[in-house]
């Protein structure tokens, strides 16, 4: 098992400064956005797609820092209300599809996107509560008349390209949880899959380790992102975990993204390796920095402090004893 | 502190019929629906607004069965997007705190309404999440320029009845933990507050104790449903809590509502109880049955032997011990 | 949902009184014990079987008394390494059956019983982990070579008669915990199934809530034995949960079999009793009696007690919530 | 095992009174303050201590109402730095032994007391903590310089009339918990062991069934009282549990004395009874009404009603299935 | 965020050397001793006082370390019964505070004090219970007669210096928790604040995160003590946490001090780290060694670790995320 | 204490560069296995009993890497009921008592063994419930007749040589939990003790820490491993923790095996070292890697890693503050 980082955090420097510093702290792979939320600075994709030669020194580049690329990513929301926003982020998508095909990269991570409730509305509807019955209905739109046909596709043109679309499941996206994220991939093929970030299962309630046995015994997790969460007792005892104050309103939040180890201790991350393994997934566990209590830099470098400690590089022997 | 019930779950028997069996289970206080959601079985509002005799009639049917009335209810939306809704459900409200005022009643239960994301969506739109920033912005709209205007007016109404209108923090209404039931009583006046029904915080995380706490301190309980709610973590290790199951399909839902005992314990409605007391509540917990596992007379009965093995029914005495 | 006792308890009595006195304190079924542990002080095997007399007058003092029959029982080790003793298991479960089938009742209860570790032993050889490899071999030798066979045979028998019979999970047994229940059901038939008691479940660190759902979702609970562990981490704290003290020597144990309502509190049983639901187990919660700390009578009464107040007695109505 | 009530509660009404509703309301046994806090309301010591037919009238009155006394109880401060208090507190013990003898009475309730922290100290000093020295310093000039002679002179006492003395642990007494206890009694003699109250013991961190377990093995349990804390982690989270708050200021407090059932659920005081039992205490769980959120007559009703679903009336038969 | 240390632990060393070993194992602040209880060996008081000398070489040398003086320290008792002592300490802390004034030197650490329960007594009498009666009024005595008065002085010296008097809540001193310090502190002025040290408030039940945020948004944490506490169940199941055995007695206490990590987890701290930054406190954590288990050496170097492994020294970049 | 390590692990390499690996990864210590399951690759004992020569080579070999010998061990069934096999492993015992007496090695290492159920048995039989009765008379058996008499005679040969036989609490042996060790140290003599290994406890519901106290303040540990085990409870949910799959069907199981740090935390292990040295014990903590989810040298060195920053290597300094 790899440790990764999703190079977005050091997006104000070069790529090559970026490679060097992550090499020199221990990283073993790279994700590299190309699109939508992440940016694209270290990987502009219309300058690389169908471009040998800048493939070519990429590679080069990453491999000489002793990297290898775990993922592309382009987050987006490709089921949104206004047609060009969705149009668009099918395209970035499909082309990170078409451009991981041609580096070799085996996963492209993304969200599922979210419609609004109905074809009038023009703000994407998050539906997480079935009653009063408009809202069950609404999501039955969502699902059926959006999201599965335009997935379906997706979906189609990830297999032309033996890649994987990696669903990172989050709030305000249709899927947000496993067994959505299972009713996608069963509605279109096995190349939708999971970018695991257990940062927006934490305060769903979801058990992350149950999630991973759930996913990973169903061959479902294509991809990890290392993400923490705190949960602050303080604030849920009052107002609960569905908060809607700003990521920077760091005191009166239920829960805040958080440096790997910040969230949950290291035994927590060494269970999440453990099970990882069981299931059979051995990829990378890619950092996604955001934590704003502290720097990109040190969070990083905490973060990998962390999972250095906890993850597996060795394969294991025969278990002798048994 | 009284044992009360919400009657619409005996809405298939006249109301004298129900008066007296629930008399005959040892309830002291009643809560009748007149619109919305719970309909009117009961209390038809047209049938009762400005008639004098008809209201005569009804406080002495009550009466005779040794009850009282702590609240009328008339839940919906109205903040909807579909105007003719929202205009209807403003007049429900408004009519249901008229007829309180001339029927003595100190309480009209409602909820909070929701907006759609934004003026032309068709669809209620329950924002809890801030990111991407279209949702934060959708929400501020919903605050702003919806909820805020409208719920003045009705507050305004309130007060010249003499009415606490009563809001039932819920899912899939734009009012839904304590924190947002302070902001739109602090944006309009001290009618408002809550109906505190703690079925739908159990499963957001909050701390039904604490919230009774936060909200009591701040006088702002001004009416209390008495309804459980139980958490399957068999389901929710998987998929979380925010669940969109059909209520119905009850061994996949990772909550449902419950009869009083069967979500928490004796000793924790003992603690609810108590805490009330605490805070200075001391009007009916009005049972509101809607638990699919047994049928309403049954639920009611179980909820009626928890509550009074809970509730204090005399005042505290001198603390001859301090 | 009823709430059944298994008489033995009142094994010193005619079943005359036992009946009347059940009935009298709420009680709505019974269960016979007719050999192997718990005798056959109320149902003398032999002297019922093929007399339809006999069967009749019983039939009628159980009617007479508002009873029903919820299961006949007749614990004892049918794969005892002595010959003698396991065939006469057999012919007891088999007779018992037959009678079963006679009267009409649906279930006979029992234990899977347990062999030794090889041919040539003479004691019963309960192996609960798996190395050195020879305990490991052990187990096959009982699963392979004398319960599969033995079993099927039962089965086969149960199947001639349309009637459950109903394995009781339990230490020194083979079959001890849900999942080698099922692998006995699953080399047999389909009427090899639980008379799920969740007594010898808890010290084993089994959740009997996912128990009860993991058999459920299989349909393979046949009957419910409603009976309480106490688990005293005081002792457990140094010695762990497997205690070969005596059941009398209470003070030092760190499980003892307890009243209901003494092991677990009467939300738990809520629980039980809302997840056999939901599972769709509808037939008696069989109280057995076996509590060192107090009287059977005192025992009974207390069970009766928290079980009514957790039982459904009637089917659910219509969600009108939902 | 008996349930019990402290009189003291109704102390307003005349004995004859408050044994008729005791005895109502399904108490069987009583403990009768005679001086000290508790006053002597119901047993005037003075009028009853060498007049035998005071005596004879009192216990025909209780026996007439189906009673028996468990305890007689004087609580006071017999190591004050007052010397003046000191001895009437002596006194008072003594006496009330001397009745206790003459009454057949085999317990007498009280408290350690507690000294200053030096000789020329007029204010008790209750120390719980070691360091600075001095306060180390102190404790040992309690225990050896004060309570230990004179509490030989009562144990001695105690001995002559056969009649045990038993000490509540509490809080600003220099007995406060188990090994404190001990200690005392390994100083004098075994007539000295507890009052088992464990309202007190609740906000120290000790656990209450543990703590049953460690006197109860070393026969150092010579009667209960039945009286519950509530622990109030709302407010222990911020200012821990050494509360000096009046114990009125409820909604601020970090414990509040409560009844039975209102700070611990009843499936802990079936613990309860059930550890008193397996540590071989059969006498009276005897009910201190303290909850200054409830009346004196609806917390002794709700303790009752909790403790007899609790208490055992009768003796463990054989157990057959051991 | 600084790591910071007590120099206390190494004053059998000379500071030169002390500096050295403390720069060279990754410490950032140096808190040093000048009277009471932690004595002066680093910083003799009288030596430094208005010797600018003196007082340039000492910054000199903490300098050319590498290091800085988060804070000077003086613990004792300034409201002690003896009039001579208590004098003796109110000269240390305002000599103190004239010094740190001095050495531009922010803080000056000390306990509050504790006086006897009424003018007579000669042993400071800690009041944790507020009855019998006579506790309450010893503890209005010490704080309205004694505490007020003198600390208003001391806090009126603290602000002609602009320097910080940072209490310590301490058992066996008038202020040992948040709540208490707040009432002195707004008897008397604001440069009267925390010098928040956790480890005696874990035992008395206090959630150290809580009380952070509790001070921490009211602004009175003025410096950080980095000191541990194990809580031994083991011993506090029986006899709770108020323990008078000497903290060298470790098997038999309930709690002890201990090297950071040893009685908390590393997620606890970097939980403490998180909670201080997001209150806005940013100075030192300053290790205060006093571990009986292992050497003073050893424990330093253990906390140093874990703590390094938690702070933050780089402030939070924008968040791009939010 | 020093960090050691078993090196069956590193079997298959020659001794001296096992020794030299353990070392440089910063090892103190290291345990032998000369017989029995361990197998004696880097200590055959015929070749060094009684060889001189080849011993003195052995110690300078394992001094010239820094390091000392804590142990020998040789894990077999000396009751087992195959004569053969018993005698063996008994002459493997006492052959390894006088090998550790003649190197100056204290501690001999082993299993208890397991007997059959009764004379005529060939497989060793776990008893671990008393119930039905013929299982607690092979525990008799198995006691008084088998284990008493065999484990007297290597009792005696241990006092012979001053060696200390340390049993490993395991399953499958008739040893498994601290009360049956302290029993069979008790029929014999006192340099019968524990090898004490939590992996066995901790699924035995046994709490560690508890179980180190018991034994320790007895003075009957002798000898540590320090290996983890992981509880699975998303397993034992449903099947408990009696589990007999294999070790190496990882995912199906209720406990595994693990490296230091995967089952339990770095300060659950911090808590052991503690405890250990509370009660007196200061030998090695010797590793024995055993999980089948990572290779043998990656699980050591993470073990030696968290220990290292558990572990103690100095003695407590005076506490100058006590």
């Amino acid at each position: 098992m790899d440790v990764g980082v999703l190079t977005v955090v050091l997006g104000g420097e070069p790529l090559e400064d970026a490679l060097e510093y992550l090499s020199g702290i221990g990283v073993d792979a790279v994700e590299l956005g190309c699109g939508g939320f992440v940016g694209d600075d270290h990987l502009p994709r219309e300058e690389y797609l169908d471009d040998d030669d800048a493939q070519a020194e990429l590679l080069e580049l990453v491999e000489a820092n002793g990297l290898r690329i775990s993922a592309l990513s382009t987050h987006n929301n490709p089921l949104h209300p206004d047609d060009g926003r969705a149009d668009r982020a099918v395209e970035e998508i499909e082309e990170t599809v078409r451009l991981a095909d041609q580096l070799g990269v085996d996963n492209v991570n993304t969200f599922s996107g979210l419609p609004a409730g109905s074809p009038a509305g023009e703000v994407p509807n998050w539906i997480t509560a079935p009653w009063p019955p408009e809202h069950a209905e609404a999501l039955d739109y969502q699902w059926e008349e959006v999201a599965i046909p335009r997935w379906s596709d997706i979906a189609d043109h990830a297999v032309d390209h033996d890649v994987n679309v990696c669903l990172e499941m989050h709030p305000n996206m249709l899927v947000y949880e496993p067994t959505g994220l299972l009713r996608l991939r069963e509605a279109t093929n096995e190349r939708i899959g999971a970018n695991f970030d257990p940062s927006h299962l934490y305060w769903q309630g979801i058990d992350v380790i149950e999630a991973i046995r759930y996913l990973g015994e169903r061959d479902a997790i294509h991809h990890f992102h290392a993400k923490d969460t705190g949960l602050y007792e303080s604030n849920a005892r009052v107002k609960g975990y569905l908060d809607t104050n700003p990521y920077t309103d760091e005191p009166n939040r239920s829960w805040l993204f958080r440096s790997i180890g910040y969230g949950h201790d290291e035994a927590h991350w060494k269970e999440v390796v453990s099970t990882l393994r069981m299931v059979g997934y051995e990829d990378a566990l890619s950092i996604e920095h955001e934590d704003s209590l502290t720097s990109g830099r040190e969070g990083l470098e905490k973060a990998v402090d962390v999972l250095e400690r906890a993850v597996f590089e060795t394969e294991p022997g025969e278990a002798y004893w048994a």
